[in-house]
């Protein structure tokens, strides 16, 4: 069995980072799988999906070490080929992966406590991202 | 056809590198799934998925990249907020991701001669981990 | 349904970065599966699977982010035990993941309109890198 949604969240760019996990919770049970996995994807080139501790001293830790990693104001090849100054942005998101898949069990996202889904927009701004959540199992 | 198992590995933390190669066999062997994949997730925030050439020159190679990084002694907001000392063990397992995923083919996991599946506790302090493994296919 | 398919591509190593777009939707195309995810996974140690604007300029900002994470110089545990020059391919390739999943929808992978599919191949020499897809659905 097979089910799919996506949705469109506004973000401000700059790896915003916004909680997702209502809007998984929420496909999951739409989809009446009870067991199996669930694939969250980012649509498109610079943005993430990955889990945190979704609190706001954390997630702003989390956006510094990005800006350590390598800085919206680092000069890029692709920045100075056309013009896009979004360089920084493609980056953060190859390296961290443009989707996550975790189980379902017992019609839930297998999760910790404290783990929430999240998706990060590293784009140098604002976003309509789009997010797919695609459900399989029995 | 699902077939899903957990089970839970004891750490030291601060970035402990297990191998959990031989559990993830044994739960796809239990599965009687032939071709699919398999979900490997760690449960928690402050864990990650991977693979590794297991060795143990390598596995302290990789634990000193981390601690390059972000280091164990980092100041975070999360701790100067929350007295939590382990904000490095989040931004570590937010950059790395929770889980991974791989095929499933002839009843075994495809992976390389020297590559093994592995769990890194990135916590500051030793964890009972639970690993949740999901095996999908037919 | 499952429907998987392996190819090899030839690499030059050192984190080169190849456009592996057409052949997984090549496979996708021959599974007949309408709806559902297509697991990428590289066969190896030393390779990774992720996605990124396929265009020259940032595929070498990416491979200057790599170099500037881990050189192809740094001086490695695992390089000074086993004689293995390619710590550093070992500890890009752990820390990115071997491997992405992503949505399957109306019989196409779901991408960005500058969201290619890659593998890097992380390994301090020319290979023959195995790549295996595996798409499930329905």
């Amino acid at each position: 069995m097979v089910h799919g949604e996506s949705f469109v969240i506004p973000t401000r760019g700059n790896s915003d980072i916004k909680n997702i996990t209502d809007q998984v919770q929420k496909i999951v049970s739409n989809s009446k799988i009870m067991e199996g996995i669930v694939n969250i994807s980012a649509v498109g080139s610079t943005a993430s999906i990955s889990t945190i501790e979704y609190e706001p001293a954390l997630v702003e830790d989390m956006q510094d070490q990005l800006e350590k990693f390598i800085s919206h104001t680092a000069p890029t090849r692709h920045g100075s080929t056309w013009g896009d100054e979004n360089g920084f942005s493609h980056i953060r998101a190859t390296f961290m992966g443009p989707s996550i898949t975790i189980p379902v069990s017992d019609a839930r996202p297998i999760l910790g406590t404290w783990q929430q889904i999240i998706v990060i927009d590293h784009d140098n701004r604002p976003r309509e991202r789009r997010v797919f959540v695609q459900v399989i199992g029995e």
